[in-house]
């Protein structure tokens, strides 16, 4: 017998909200946020269940990181600066003490790094996988999200680093390459795959100038299609304009079909931007990193909503824009 | 093979977000919700497993009624208005779009009934059980929630009414007691079992007045101990006072110890409260229904927190004073 619910959030739980007075030490049954003049709260959800978007048995805190980063890189996204988080842990009994602790621990790191704390949630039992599911509030100023529904016929389509690598990570941790890179500035794809790096340097500079934007987490291609809906437009892009990794590179001149299973899978988690041309010229502080014009907003096509043009100039047809699941039902 | 969870979302969880300007049609990453001058926001999230919180294979629309009121109830011990709520689900392959269909039915009326909208959330399929975790979100005027943490010695500790009804609802559901007065005013076991009546009456009219206010989801004398433990006081209650259904007398009748099954079990969503003594008086508006006194706040205790006095004026003890939940691992 392990310690109960309430043992565990005593040990595992509490200390991570101490940073935070609205959790009221996890002691109440509610958080309490109060109103920032001039800014707005963004909030967003996401879930992670093992065997479906991580491989079953994931290691604990790989797990929570990947966890924690996918719901900051929404607020990323959205250019907003990260305040709080509420968890909901569906664990099954073999995810003993040691198991949370590792989870937690993990967290801990992630919140010292994005400076987040967590406010809330629930831990219950299942006899089923592991479900993460964690709801993280963000702000932002009045009036400046960063929305999915403001890009314009015109605007140039911009991603904010590789694509693809998220997939080439996946493939590589079933393939048993370790990690041995953690932290370093050599990204490699199972650490991207793990360890996503929330773009907030993107997200908050470009507040005010990019017209729309999205994580990708499904797709590069799904991720602009929701900015395409939701904007109303269509989108075109050049495949041989998305940036690629050394690694994307390398399996892409293996056989030049598979950009299209890089520009369709997930867990990239960079930005997908869409704004003026002079967006171009923008630079991240220190002169890290450039925004890579990759196609242009259209007038919406009746389906699909992005057309994807090939080095020859035809457009490529897809078996599935999405992201298919680690493993599907 | 059923709608994808973008069509699902299209047909039954968009037209549940149409009442929130800031849910942005849920064509978005995240919802955004602007400060309101004067109020505070109270978060709560509770998460609801197939066959450890509730039976397994429950009908979707009581599951989705249970879910939803569970997390309303959180917010109705604090004072709160309820305002939105984010939706996470995991959902075996079995709940079909029919199941989905019935499911957000089922929201929407209680939607209508509460004043609150979806603003977000995700859907990710389950080898496992199905898992609904929700994230509510409610408003209250600043510094006036009702908290955990401000029972003081010498208040008195009230209920707002009958205790052990969820426990006997579940019994009778059990037994295949069919449901068949939903909505009435014969607020059966069953039916408070699978449609808690969060307290929004007491919750608002009390704030200002009561010191601590916590809802009974894990059981009068478990929810009363987290009461306890946030203000660093005890408590002591005394079972011949705790309000009992018709319900619960006639099975307390046939054996008197079953009083401490009835103040240990759970989902029975009346509010637990503290307060001054002439919290007695206090009705609710048009005279429907008084605060029971059930016992008082005490100088803390080493352990236990809280104390149960029987009718001979000894103490009760408990093997368990928490719910014990349906199935546990």
């Amino acid at each position: 017998m392990g310690l109960g619910e309430f043992s565990r959030i005593e040990r595992f739980f509490r200390p991570l909200a101490t940073g935070f007075p609205g959790a009221l030490g996890l002691y109440d049954d509610a958080a309490l946020i109060a109103p920032i003049d001039g800014f707005e709260t963004v909030i967003t959800v996401d879930a992670l269940v093992e065997g479906v978007h991580v491989p079953v048995m994931p290691p604990p805190d790989l797990f929570a990181h990947k966890s924690i980063r996918a719901n900051l890189s929404d607020l990323a996204a959205k250019g907003a600066v990260p305040l709080v988080y509420f968890l909901t842990l569906a664990l099954p009994s073999r995810c003993d003490d040691d198991w949370v602790a590792a989870f937690a621990a993990a967290l801990a790191k992630d919140q010292a790094q994005y400076g987040i704390h967590l406010a809330g949630g629930d831990s219950v039992s299942t006899k089923g996988p592991a479900v993460v599911s964690i709801t993280a509030l963000g702000i932002v100023p009045s009036g400046k999200m960063i929305r999915r529904d403001g890009a314009k016929v015109g605007d140039t389509i911009y991603v904010t680093g590789w694509i693809g690598d998220g997939l080439l990570g996946l493939e590589r941790i079933k393939n048993q390459y370790r990690l041995q890179t953690i932290g370093s500035d050599n990204f490699l794809p199972e650490e991207r795959y793990w360890y996503p790096r929330p773009r907030f340097d993107w997200g908050q500079s470009l507040r005010g100038t990019a017209h729309a934007a999205a994580d990708i987490s499904d797709g590069l291609v799904a991720d602009l299609e929701k900015i395409c809906l939701a904007s109303d437009v269509g989108a075109r892009i050049y495949a041989n304009q998305v940036p690629l990794s050394r690694f994307g590179s390398d399996w892409v001149a293996q056989d030049g079909n598979r950009i299209n299973q890089l520009i369709t899978a997930g867990d990239d988690y960079e930005l997908v931007i869409t704004g003026p041309e002079s967006l171009k010229q923008h630079v991240l502080t220190g002169g890290k990193g450039v925004l890579v014009p990759i196609g242009e907003i259209i007038a919406k096509n009746p389906t699909p909503f992005v057309s994807v043009i090939d080095a020859e100039d035809r457009e490529i047809v897809f078996d599935t824009k999405g992201w298919a699941h680690y493993q599907e039902d």
